[in-house]
Formats: structure tokens, C-alpha cells, sequence
């Protein structure tokens, strides 16, 4: 198969577009396409300092990387959340991001060190909080929600960028579907506006892309990355819910994007009908992030 | 394993419902489902005239029988297409309903034969239409919804009722989202009500009922039903999404159930906005039903 645009051998090939490109304009493509979205969705301009929440796997280091060569105010925020597992998780992906930012002179990287900065690590927090039982996923997200929303107001950000790709989207929005949580459905979106209630802008520059497209500009482009997933993540329901939509996808190319271009168009169309939510929000006694129960906040009340 | 409500051995086991019963109280169990579906979703009352559309099936027969057996004023309408692949499916499906109702002194069956009546069979129509492009599967829902609008009104009968169970719904639900067809998700419903444009009441009071439900009521009460899909279903992409949900359904059970439910909570509380179609009706100049275009109706225009 030839590149579409030039005659050399392509070597990626997208079926849902029907598009196969060579080595040279592949990463063209993809970089031309992130920049599609960030204004398609008005994600933010050339002016604004977009903090990019990397973890070392290939979506959130291609994101960094393209929004630099787009030319972007892109700093990175890295978590050291202590998950010190057969293969070193953190250890492992921090090291990719330190080695990722050391090549460009350009990134500025941020390390919280959630040990150093509050005593324990994620699995320690997790053990000690939901005392064994089950996994520390639901801790995690929390934790990360709160530092990654603490960085971006204290260091004067405009908006936190996040890897997500179309196969993550895609089985949120599955997850959701499937049981009808229409609050989530309502809000799910590239672009999660700031709330009143503190919550920072995010945004999601490559919620079009599949997952291996991702992984071919990462390849193609020599970003060294960590290919483990989380050792957490093994048996969560959205790894289930992915392998059915791949399911899906192979019997039907492009099934993934039009569930998610078509609810995106729906959603604009305001076929959804958001309850509106009226909470008092209150300032954590501890952290003064917004909460919706007076004193403590859920991430203050991990650790006091 | 026994049955929840005696000693006996339990003969059918609800997952879903962690409920198992033997084959006295199972078809107990699915007549008083079906009351209190009936009920629940205001779909008649004891002085409505009832015309259940029967195929020779399992389910519809089966909603025959239990609407008889709670004492409903059901009639039936069976449509000959005259589909005479291999096994003869329309002589086969006609031949028992033609037994259900000889068996059974109260009730009244309709029977329209296509060919008799309008000159062509189903394939016949199909093939002269559509000149050999695909299945008839169109020109047959076509048909049928014409058909069964036409005996209901003229019958004058309050309502039509068919027997979709909660397999058929959940497949049209699953596709209808995977597209997001709005229009469609936001009317799907057990009760769809008369519209001004002539169609009349429908209703499917086994829309809460897994097909193997229906399917050992049937096998349990002895009603002699054809086991044959109809020959052109086969390949069709409703039977993809129902293996999809199987799959989705045997690692978690329930799952269907409560997608639906969950889908009829939501629809309740107004989360979806449903587009108000302002479309201006005309008669049909030949059997009057009103269409959206000044003329014939579709239904006529294959014959006309």
C-alpha cells in the first residue's frame, strides 16, 4: 500500500478513513489533526499556559510532544504516585518523563512526589483508608483529581490537557450508557468547562484518536515510553468494555469514532437535558479547594 | 435447586433475578409479570378491544395465550407473506397460529394473505421494487405496519399489541444508540401512543421478559410455535448487536434488564429532548391512511 500523499510505502493504515500514510506523513497528519481539534473544540489558544498531565505512557507524552511542536505554552505535570510493583511502575514511568522533558529544552516538568509531599504512597493510603478491601482505583482518581486541579490554579494555568483517546472516551461513555448515568452522560466532552465550584478547565486534544494511532505517532516519532499498563488496571470493567468495542470495530471499521462523533453531535444539539445541580459549596478548612460538605475535603480527610 | 414459592424442583432459573421456579409456578410468575406490565405502563384495561399481531412464534403466541388467560378481549391478526423458502416459513408460521386459535374457543383470529389480497407476495413485491438489491426486510416492515394499522382501525380495535421482549427492545435500543438516532431513542417506548397522523396504539407488554423467558413459558404451557427465524433475518445486523449483548449479558447478568430499565428511567425524567416534527399530513388518494407527501402513501406505491 502507497502513502496517500506521497509514493513511498505507507506504514499506517486507518481503515475508519481510509487513509494509509507513510513514515514521513503520518506524524504530519497527527499533529495537523491535534491541532484541528483544539480549535474545533476552542480548547485554548497560543497565548494561554496549558499544563499537560503526563504519566509516561505513549498518549500523554505524544500529547506534550505535539503541543511543543505546535508551539504551544505546554508544561508538564508528572505524579509520582509510589506504585512499586514486580516492574516498578512509578519508578519506571517517572523516569521516562524526566527522560522525555531532559530532551527538550523547552518543557518545563513539574514532579509531586505524593510520599515526599503527604507521608504515604498510594498503595499505603489505599490500604490504610479502605483497609483492604478492593482496588485503590477509586482513591487514585481522587488524588490525582486534587493535584492535578491544585497545580494548575497555583501555577497560574489556563487549562490541565489530558492524553485521554477516542478508546478511553469511548468506553466511558459505553460504561455510562449502558447504565444510564445520565449526569456523566450529560457532561462527558473535549472540553470540561471550569466550575464555580474550583474545578480547573480540561481539556482532551486527542479525544479523536485510537488508541494505536497514538501509538504510531509515539513509535514513529522515537518517544521512548513506558508500554506497561497500571498493574491496577488488570480486570477494571473498562478494559472489559474496551475489548467488546474492539469487538465491534473489527466487524465494523469505525464503529468507535461514530459512537463518539454522534454523541458529541447530539450533545450539541442539546438532546441531552442536564439536571441542574444546585450545591452550597464550602472551602476545605485545610486546602481551601471547594467542597460540597463543610470542613474537611475528600482528598484533606485521606491524610488528617 | 428449588423453587422459591414450594419443594419442588426448580425448572427455570432467573439469574438476573436470583430467582428460580418450578413449572407450576414459572408460567404463575410470567402471567402476573405481564399483568403488572400491563398495568405499570398504562397499556389498557379490561373494556379495550385488544388485536395481538401473532407470526406463529414463540413470543407473540405466548402473549396471546397469557392476555387470554387474564381474561383480556384479545383478537389475533397473523399476515401470510408467502415466504416459501426451504422449511415453507409463512404456510409453516400460519399453520400454527391456525392451531393456537382452533384450540382455544374465545379467541378470534384475522388472517391477511397478501398474495390474495393485493396479488404479490412478500418476495415477489420485494424483488419487482427493489429490483434484486438486498433483503425485503424494508419492504416487509413496510408492509406489516401498514397491514396491522389498517386491521386495527377498521377492526376498531383500542390497541395493537405485539410481542417484542426485552431482547428485541435491547437491540434496537444498543444500534439505535451506537448511531445515536435521536429521534428514535427518544420514542422508543412499551407504550407508543395513537398519533394524528393515523397510527394507532401500540403496545408490548413483554418488553421486560429475556427471550428465553418467553420462550420456557411457551415450552411450559405446551403452546406449539414455529422455531424457525423468518429466512431473510439471517445475517442482519440486529443479530449482530444481539450477540454483542449475550456476551455482555453472560459476564454480568442482568445486564440487558437493566440497560432498559435504566433507559426508561431516564426517558421518564425528560433527559432526553425530543425534536418536535411539525410534518403537514395528507390522506393517501388511495386507502387514506395520511402521509407526510400529497398522493399515494408508501405502502400504495409499491402496488399502484
Amino acid at each position: 500500500m502507497k502513502c496517500r500523499k506521497c509514493s513511498r510505502p505507507a506504514v499506517f493504515n486507518m481503515r475508519q478513513h481510509k487513509l494509509a500514510l507513510c513514515e514521513v506523513h503520518y506524524p504530519e497528519w497527527f499533529i495537523a489533526q491535534t491541532q484541528r481539534a483544539v480549535k474545533k473544540y476552542r480548547m485554548f489558544g497560543p497565548d494561554d499556559r496549558v499544563l499537560v498531565a503526563v504519566s509516561g505512557g505513549k498518549d500523554s507524552l505524544s500529547l506534550w510532544d505535539v503541543l511543543l511542536r505546535l508551539g504551544y505554552q505546554a508544561d508538564g505535570l508528572y505524579i509520582d504516585l509510589g506504585i512499586d510493583d514486580s516492574v516498578g511502575y512509578s519508578a519506571a514511568s517517572r523516569e521516562k518523563v524526566e527522560q522525555f522533558a531532559a530532551q527538550r529544552p523547552d518543557a518545563r516538568l513539574t514532579v509531586v512526589d505524593l510520599k515526599a509531599e503527604y507521608g504515604e504512597t498510594l498503595p499505603e493510603v489505599a490500604r490504610r483508608v479502605q483497609r483492604g478491601r478492593g482496588k485503590p482505583c477509586s482513591v487514585c482518581g481522587l488524588i490525582k483529581r486534587h493535584v492535578m486541579n491544585r497545580v494548575t490554579r497555583d501555577g497560574g494555568y489556563d487549562v490541565l490537557a489530558t492524553g485521554h483517546n477516542l478508546d478511553d472516551e469511548v468506553a466511558v461513555l459505553f460504561g455510562n450508557v449502558l447504565h444510564w448515568q445520565t449526569g456523566y452522560i450529560a457532561r462527558q466532552a473535549p472540553v470540561l468547562p471550569a466550575r464555580h465550584d474550583g474545578l480547573v478547565r480540561k481539556v482532551k486534544p486527542f479525544c479523536r484518536f485510537y488508541e494505536r494511532e497514538t501509538a504510531a505517532y509515539a513509535l514513529l516519532t522515537g518517544i521512548d515510553y513506558i508500554y506497561d499498563e497500571c498493574p491496577h488496571v488488570v480486570g477494571a470493567t473498562s478494559l472489559r468494555y474496551k475489548g467488546i468495542l474492539n469487538q465491534m470495530e473489527e466487524e465494523s471499521p469505525g464503529t468507535k469514532l461514530q459512537f463518539y462523533l454522534g454523541f458529541l453531535r447530539a450533545r450539541k444539539e442539546g438532546f441531552f437535558r442536564e439536571q441542574a445541580e444546585e450545591v452550597e459549596l464550602h472551602p476545605c478548612t485545610n486546602c481551601g479547594q471547594l467542597t460540597s460538605v463543610p470542613g474537611l475535603c475528600a482528598f484533606c480527610r485521606l491524610w488528617i
